[in-house]
């Protein structure tokens, strides 16, 4: 198998698993229990919010509270404002951030790139929402030099980031960037689906979209699951410590795959991460070809995992000015640090043995 | 070791554990995905909802979801009647119960038996909350037959009931039992910590309690997580084929207790679940008994896990009126169909001993 879909989701390395199961083994207590060894349970889950807030560069103030997914996370930070300040969004961003727009009194949908984000911020607007990485382009924003820009226009507001592309791929420094929450899922680098994060400025407060029992300071109730907080922990770790080689890696292999499919399009590369790869083959539908690679056990997107289900055109790709006649020639080609040179070699040979058959098929417009 | 505080969490038994590995290893696909591996995944999700809703004999027209823990099931459940409906719950019930009441505009909080229950029903209470088994006393509540009276005197009540200390303990019969909707938690059959669900009855409708991607028909957003769900069918399979065996053995052991220490109290026994035994030693503070139980590696709770941050006067011990000189005597002892009699003999002999040592020092009141 040439699994190249790791922004729907990436599998957890041998070591993250085995995080999960020594976790599951020997630290099974509920941490809320009286005992001593429940005790131990949360002194660990506590110091692996410690280790976050490290790896975060975290000033100090800043609080960390774990959730069921990165899409809880953006829902519970905006729901703060919900009816009571005007949210900014930008089109193309997640659907756990364009559905909850969806919902609110007041809103702004504003297009995507750094000027128009700045032209966009106005007095009244009392959160925005923006996207380290977009799941879909892959397009990268500079948040420092963003956040430093819309406080300038308009110190009061909350800056919301949502991280989940971005965690451990791409340098996350929150002593630097000023924002007032990060939302991380554990899932795109190797953690386990169900669990995700918030990372708060605790000088805004944060309140708990549900109730329970007053887990983490009362801001998400449900016992903790240490094995899942060990296991997002363990690929935190593993990708963290190695993160610029990863990049320069990730970064080879995807240029690769620009090289010898020079003749289509790849109309975010230039500013996107490399992690992600977006590529328009004009004339082959992306179903047929997922299809036939499929075939050959090769899997990759054409939309988000998120966004796939949302019928007719893709708002996500008008956002990003993708033309309409290409909405459905779109491949999104999504790579983790393990993907190999050889696996990438193997999808392209793949791919130019597909496109050579399909060829007679093709309407000669390249 | 000796774990004796499995209400609070039950450890994952080997082959659930080797379900979720199986699964993250084999079928780590995001179901949402639009390839091939991604809707085999999808498929052995609805297949395991359809065993679900099998094995809770779930008439036609009920629907399954999976949540992120049964607190999150409550809320969400309730969610949709907030400021609209008039909330009846019962004192002793699970924080997820009720603390959301104390954000309810028009709520109600009663006493708890069933014929108070059947009592407190009046025409205008639009959703009650049963508990079919205490977290903290075991009491089981007969849900058929107060269902069917609650449905004589108001038919349009909705009746969630919380179900996370029965599911594979006492029998779930939705068949039966006309109720609107359950919430589950597998953590507590050795399932993982971090899935729960809600089953209803599609004739209600239930509301998202956040927004997202779409996912379980646009009523649970966030990436499904096959690993937690494979291992939560597998924690439900081990338990329900032998539930009658089980809940025997587990009488067994429980009853062995009783025995061993009849000069102490055991307020609930005669009608709880044999899987919650509360004792009650009243000259000696639990906290004591838990700490020098602790330093012989048994592990057990005076409160929930859930309830064991609140402080002064416990709330739930008000509730199934333990006199007030008792609350800090109160041990919670429970059970897995998998702890042995051997450990539960080994529990008595260290207790006893630790009594002996005590003895001195206690009033001799008894």
């Amino acid at each position: 198998m040439i699994y190249l879909d790791h922004a729907a989701t990436s599998p957890m390395p041998t070591e993250v698993l085995k995080a999960f199961t020594d976790a599951a083994k020997n630290d099974f207590a509920n941490p809320s229990s009286p005992h001593r060894f429940a005790k131990g349970v949360t002194k660990k889950i506590e110091k692996i919010k410690e280790e976050f807030l490290t790896a975060l560069k975290a000033p100090a103030g800043f609080k960390f509270f774990f959730t069921s997914s990165a899409t809880e996370a953006n829902n519970q930070v905006l729901y703060n404002y919900l009816g009571k300040k005007k949210l900014l969004i930008f089109e193309g961003d997640h659907a756990s951030i364009t559905e909850i727009a969806k919902i609110w009194p007041e809103s702004e949908i504003a297009f995507y790139n750094h000027d128009q984000i700045i032209e966009s911020v106005t007095d009244d607007i009392g959160v925005i929402v923006l996207t380290h990485v977009n799941n879909q382009s892959g397009i990268i924003l500079d948040i420092g030099s963003l956040t430093s820009e819309i406080k300038k226009k308009n110190p009061k507001i909350h800056i919301h980031v949502d991280c989940a592309q971005s965690l451990g791929k791409i340098e996350i420094n929150l002593k630097k960037w000023k924002v007032d929450s990060i939302a991380l899922s554990a899932h795109k680098i190797g953690g386990p689906v169900g669990i995700g994060a918030v990372v708060f400025d605790s000088f805004k407060k944060i309140n708990p979209l549900f109730y329970g029992g007053g887990q983490q300071e009362g801001l998400r109730p449900s016992t903790l699951s240490y094995p899942l907080i060990a296991a997002f922990y363990a690929a935190l770790k593993l990708k963290t410590t190695k993160l610029d080689i990863n990049f320069d890696h990730t970064k080879k292999i995807n240029l690769k795959i620009q090289q010898e499919f020079s003749q289509f399009h790849f109309p975010f590369a230039k500013t996107a991460s490399p992690y992600i790869l977006m590529m328009i083959i004009p004339e082959i539908s992306s179903d047929i070809l997922l299809r036939l690679l499929e075939e050959k056990e090769i899997y990759l997107s054409s939309t988000s995992a998120c966004s796939s289900k949302v019928k007719g055109e893709n708002i996500v790709f008008n956002a990003h000015k993708v033309p309409k006649a290409w909405h459905k020639n779109v491949l999104r080609i999504s790579f983790s640090s393990e993907t190999s040179q050889a696996e990438v070699g193997s999808f392209i040979t793949n791919l130019q043995y597909i496109l050579t058959d399909l060829n007679p098929l093709m309407k000669k417009k390249r």
